[in-house]
């Protein structure tokens, strides 16, 4: 008897998942770890940026109105007084003509209201002469210009990328509070799967699926706990699913999902009373993915053909990690493209096909990157994109106009519009 | 005296820096730690993929002759033999009108030819039945059809992504050989100069740009040393670059540079023999950039300014450093997008603005990401991409197409043609 399953399309898997992801704890860590992690706090500023009426160049802080009529036909002559490197402070208050030496970034003199560049000067014997007047304020960096104290300048559940640690330095942040990293469970299922260091069997293929899998786990800075490669027997993989749940925040499991008589996956559910929120996805290659969920904990069974899991991957497992986290921008992000082929095959189901993207002088444009059934190992490593093909269509053209994802970017995308 | 120097473009100064930029060796490492590394050496498949044809469905293996004629009034009926799940062999060869049960992914039995998909049929006592001829070849993979045995899959100087790992799996390289990373040196110059840690105090700044260059240098897996903050003195100076230069594979300065009485890095380049490739750049921020090199070794010259410093990075060391890795795709990656604002100042230097990009119904649109001087930390956090507005125009105005740099991606270009 084969089981008729009911596809949903592939946004409403998204909006199930997303709908059913917990969110974790917050936790403190040093600034020297904070790459990569996402804020569990806005970033307020502890102080006003300038902290303080700074010269934002190397030269002479002097009093606007002393250099009024400056020309070349009659320079106006400064005193030096002082030196105000940076990091320093000048004392004494400027009088008539006199001028501190002064360097960028460093706080401005008492009285001084503009700073002629060291360009625009001629040295004299006590100082220098200028030919050109200058206006209150010229050339001077003002305290809270760039940020105000108590402001919040960047919202939590956002990435830290190297400017948001410069932020974070910049306000005394030595700590930072971010959003817990969930562990991942990763088991592979099928009696076909050979270890990587295993010489082949008639019959038999090496798995790459828990080895890419960790890898895209990776990528997002997310450990894992790899329970092994299991035999499709649904007693061992019962129980190995029930301690890999009590072991990790999520599972991942691959293979085992299709209808074939050897497709555990489903009865396993059944068996542990987790609740099946899909199990047939239009889209194309992993149109078996499946997620389940038991208790707060998300199952993501993915199928066990590479370019099927890996779409099921970044398409699911991705966004609902980066929920987990908190994240306000938890999806891939996409840009339109140029198809550079034609792809010919109807589409029933929505297809995800891996491609590569590149920049020519008349915009993206994007080709499958190869051999593109579901079992295609070779295009997802040649690929850095997924061109996406929506269902309906009769075929594509070379020329047509297609979104793709973006692989392997920090940047995320707010919503899922696909 | 104030020194003029001769600005030089930017692309120039693109070339010299990687005119002068070493390659490293490479080293053996296991596959868990390959994500993220830069391969060494090409893929090279060890044996057809699929290794063996396969049933590209679950189903029954046939011979396609024994379904002429089937039809809706005709129906043709098989007799079952045998099962085969993935991984197993199905021994006794096909005689006619027998089938095996086949799972996805399993090797094709002796004299097989053809897959009819579950669907396609209904059960009978001891086989089934099948209204619908097929072809020789339905519905199976063939062996070498996604790679053949020997075949260059993947080049050196390709980043190793998941889709690689996956690869790498699928042809048993348990040890990959990538190239070594380069370490990196920090120090930071200036007399203003607080740690984070620290209270604010009259004139002074917390140091941003060591934590942000730590982090810049994270995001792509490289390790640094810190050299910590050095105060404006020449001598101390000096010894600690040399210190560095013995430790570590390239050095980053960060201050220091200008035409100040208290930047001292030019001399301490001269004290040391240090060939200075530019000191001068045309884009703004940044354009007292300075890279010299000694003996195999790159000193960069970072500007004091966090804009600036950030800049600095991303278009000169980030390249440098993926070219001492072998890269074939060192630089940011750039797409089109529409200014979404007025930029009405003067561009008499080739500016890069930190920026955000956003996709939209018209395609991609970028504004600047706030405050724009070059001192302006906060702009440095919200961005995620640097605008490029070419030198020499007066003034962009919004709905422009403009370049825009793609920070915080795996992807790179392989040639810089800004």
């Amino acid at each position: 008897m084969v089981e008729i399953r009911k596809p949903i399309p592939v946004s409403e898997a998204v909006r199930l998942v997303m709908e059913h992801t917990p969110t974790l704890d917050t936790e403190i860590i040093p600034l020297e770890k904070a790459y990569g992690r996402m804020l569990g706090e806005p970033i307020i500023a502890t102080h006003d940026v300038p902290p303080f009426n700074r010269s934002a160049y190397d030269g002479y802080a002097i009093r606007a109105e002393d250099s009024q009529g400056a020309s070349k036909d009659s320079p106006v002559a400064f005193r030096m007084i002082g030196e105000i490197g940076a990091g320093h402070v000048g004392e004494k208050p400027l009088g008539e003509k006199e001028a501190y030496r002064i360097m960028t970034g460093a706080i401005m003199p008492p009285n001084a209201d503009a700073v002629v560049m060291l360009e625009a000067t001629k040295g004299t014997e006590n100082g220098f002469t200028i030919q050109r007047s200058l206006e209150k304020d010229d050339n001077v960096s003002f305290k809270g210009e760039d940020a105000q104290n108590g402001e919040v300048l960047i919202e939590k559940g956002t990435v830290i990328h190297p400017g948001t640690v410069a932020l974070l330095a910049t306000f005394g942040y030595a700590e930072v509070t971010v959003s817990k990293r969930p562990v991942a469970g990763i088991l592979a299922t099928g009696t076909e799967l050979l270890d990587v260091t295993d010489e082949l069997e008639p019959g038999k293929i090496r798995n790459s699926n828990g080895p890419m899998i960790q890898a895209q786990l990776a990528r997002m800075g997310i450990s894992c706990r790899s329970y092994g490669m299991m035999e499709d027997n649904i007693d061992a993989c019962t129980r190995i699913v029930e301690e890999a749940l009590q072991e990790t925040d999520f599972l991942i499991t691959t293979g085992g999902v299709s209808v074939g008589d050897y497709d555990y996956l489903p009865a396993i559910y059944e068996r542990l009373g987790a609740k099946v929120l899909f199990d047939k996805i239009m889209m194309r290659p992993g149109s078996v993915t499946t997620v389940a969920v038991l208790g707060d904990k998300l199952l993501f069974g993915l199928s066990g053909n590479p370019s099927a899991c890996f779409t099921g991957f970044e398409l699911y497992t991705r966004p609902a990690i980066n929920g987990m986290m908190g994240a306000k921008k938890p999806y891939l992000p996409h840009i339109y493209a140029t198809l550079g082929e034609d792809y010919p095959k109807a589409n029933p189901y929505t297809r995800f096909i891996r491609g590569i993207w590149e920049m020519t002088e008349e915009g993206p444009v994007a080709v499958p990157a190869g051999f593109n059934k579901s079992n295609a190992v070779s295009s997802i490593a040649r690929g850095n994109c997924l061109i996406v093909l929506p269902r309906g269509s009769k075929g594509y053209k070379k020329g047509m106009k297609v979104d793709i994802l973006l692989l392997g970017m920090e940047q995320g995308a707010e919503t899922w519009r696909l």
